[in-house]
């Protein structure tokens, strides 16, 4: 029913667009690559006889229409974007999967009741503007169209010039695009599905998380002449922080996890004892009560290291999402696909957030997965095998088809 | 004997050339900043009568003839770049004590039988282009002029590149200059003489340092549904060796001081585990045996911290000198000036690495301490009294006609 070597090659065309060296990608939001790679896919889409329209935050929906022009559109995507030493499947695999079924769909003169939509968000990552998910954000209302515009890089470009500089700020108000379901197919990025061996993830929901910045500010000095005793060294009371960091996802246990990503010291010279240290946290758990939990044990421990070597905490809530359920009716769609098809499948919680979460606070939405290798995701070794992406393809197919009518 | 009002003015008006909002200096090494500070100076000392030649990698030497040419110049001297978040004092309170001794002499009319240089070094800081003294270093074959020219800033700028930009690429061979002895005054950059109570440190050497360079390689991988117990996280790694290079300095006692200052993550991006980080270590101890453990403590305990998490460790030797005595008869005459002055004093042993440290290889040397204030240094707000500052001049002035007859 859907051509799983036409998406494979699909797949390897577009990882040709910010190839890296060591077989992954580099494709960050809004660069020339990030253009070159909505433009191939706009022409495939168009090539498939979908009209194509583009929001004000630069989000692309490829509609393929249906009998009844009134229903709501059935829909599916995911984002192009990738980290900065990215693989070349996360993300990209969901769009690409919805561009397959709908070729599929062409192939063999289906015609569906409702129109269905295939979108591709802008800057799901997070990579080069943060927080992630800022073009779904903006879609749903969780962030203001000025407000997402207005997100300056770490070179300080400002996300709406990057939009208008590679010719996709369009003219769709950000908030006017009619959804009836949701469907984004997406790898893993975890090692449940390759270890327990299933085929696809049902996925139920997202888990939550909590995203901070930490500022640690103590006293430049040399670092000759300065005794360890009169030392007020902000690296030294960060490093103690970043442990601390580590030990609270360890000893909630569970899912918990917490991640440190970015790093700068200040004056950040050989022989300057760092006068100041920023660093952003990642904490997560499926658990809210548990991610409460985390939450509190940072603010703490934090505070008391920093309190015991003389130095000032500036921590700051950068961005959060609570753990959030998908719509239960899609779920059981997704399950069912899978049970029909013959494919081996297990229940599981997203520990990436995706649009989906975003889209989900609006419109029935839910997630289908498929197992990655080694559950290995942003990193340029990021793999999956032909056979699982074409299952996934075929489930999201399905879904979609039961749901269009 | 000499002037107290004009050397702080001197100072004063130096100060001017890069300062920052909050008090200090920003005048990296063949800035543009660093060449009106070096147009400022030499336009002070040919308005002192000096003839003024620059040798191949940017060293300045400011001649005021002696009866005698024949005889090796008796030298005086430090540098005037400094950190990027550095004080009014460092480097250049050395340079325009000496530019001070040379304008007393001439208002009292005093002919020397050597001839005196004041000498200005390149890249004493080691801030822009690392390791630190590299002028001086070059001047004493410790580098070889072309690996000299050769090394980058972080934003890849070659020395010789920048040295001919702000035109100080001169033609002295960096070898050829001779010197009969080499006197440097500077603040003290760390506490005890002002705790104690002293107007003057009279410098009887320097402490060894090493330097090194580690990169620690885990994994990247997604922050998100990675678990912990699956993570190869160079940054974590990293944290527990930062917190293990502060131990060292604490457990070995003494003077032993240990300092990172400076650290990068890859691939820097919020939600990705770090795959890669690198970061500086600065070991220092005037104990040889003392340093040497050190040493050996570092390389035992940061394989151990990698081999535990599964990361792979790269340290490398980035620079290093060790413990090195000045001349005694030098030393001698600095204590005999201060005495005969009525000055307080005590003997010292330098905390930081100085230009004297490699002109010491070759000529005899000495320097002369100043308390700076709450003996903060490389910082902006270091400070000093202008009594001391005219006190530690009044000392250079004698050690110098004491030495150049
Ligand atoms: N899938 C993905 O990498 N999303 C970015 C947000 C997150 O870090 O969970
Ligand atoms: N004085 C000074 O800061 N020198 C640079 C070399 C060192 O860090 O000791």
């Amino acid at each position: 029913r859907i051509d799983g070597d036409r998406l494979w090659r699909t797949l390897m065309d577009l990882a040709k667009i910010g190839a890296t060296p060591k077989g992954g990608l580099c494709r960050l939001a809004l660069t020339d690559l990030d253009r070159q790679g909505r433009d191939l896919f706009v022409s495939w889409c168009e090539a498939a006889g979908c009209t194509v329209t583009v929001d004000e935050v630069g989000n692309i929906f490829a509609r393929r229409p249906g009998r009844n022009p009134d229903r709501p559109a059935v829909c599916m995507g995911s984002h192009l974007d990738t980290q900065p030493t990215g693989g070349r499947f996360d993300g990209i695999y969901g769009v690409l999967a919805g561009l397959e079924v709908i070729r599929s769909l062409n192939d063999q003169g289906i015609e569906t009741d409702a129109p269905i939509d295939l979108i591709v968000w802008t800057n799901e990552e997070g990579a080069r503007f943060s927080p992630p998910m800022l073009g779904s954000g903006a879609a749903m209302g969780v962030f203001t169209l000025d407000h997402v515009l207005d997100i300056r890089d770490s070179d300080g470009l400002r996300l709406g010039d990057e939009l208008a500089r590679i010719g996709y700020k369009g003219t769709v108000p950000v908030t006017g695009h009619v959804m009836g379901a949701y469907f984004e197919a997406h790898i893993e990025q975890g090692p449940v599905l390759e270890a327990e061996g299933f085929e696809i993830g049902v996925v139920t929901g997202a888990q939550g998380q909590r995203w901070y910045e930490a500022t640690v500010t103590g006293r430049e000095s040399h670092a000759g002449p300065t005794p360890m005793r009169l030392r007020r060294d902000a690296l030294a009371g960060a490093a103690v922080m970043m442990e601390a960091v580590e030990a609270i996802a360890l000893e909630v246990g569970g899912d918990a996890c917490s991640t440190i990503g970015r790093v700068q010291v200040h004056p950040d010279s050989r022989n300057v004892i760092p006068g100041r240290v920023w660093f952003t946290t990642d904490l997560r758990n499926p658990d809210s009560d548990a991610l409460a939990r985390m939450d509190a044990m940072l603010r703490e421990r934090l505070a008391a290291i920093a309190e015991k070597r003389g130095l000032t905490l500036e921590l700051t809530d950068f961005w959060a999402f609570p753990t959030t359920p998908f719509a239960p009716e899609l779920v059981d769609r997704v399950r069912e696909s899978a049970q029909r098809r013959g494919l081996t499948h297990r229940d599981i919680v997203s520990g990436a957030g995706h649009d989906a979460v975003y889209v989900a606070r609006k419109v029935p939405t839910t997630m289908i997965f498929i197992p990655c290798e080694g559950g290995l995701s942003h990193n340029e070794a990021e793999n999956i095998r032909p056979d699982h992406a074409a299952s996934g393809c075929a489930v999201l197919a399905d879904a979609v088809l039961a749901t269009a009518g």
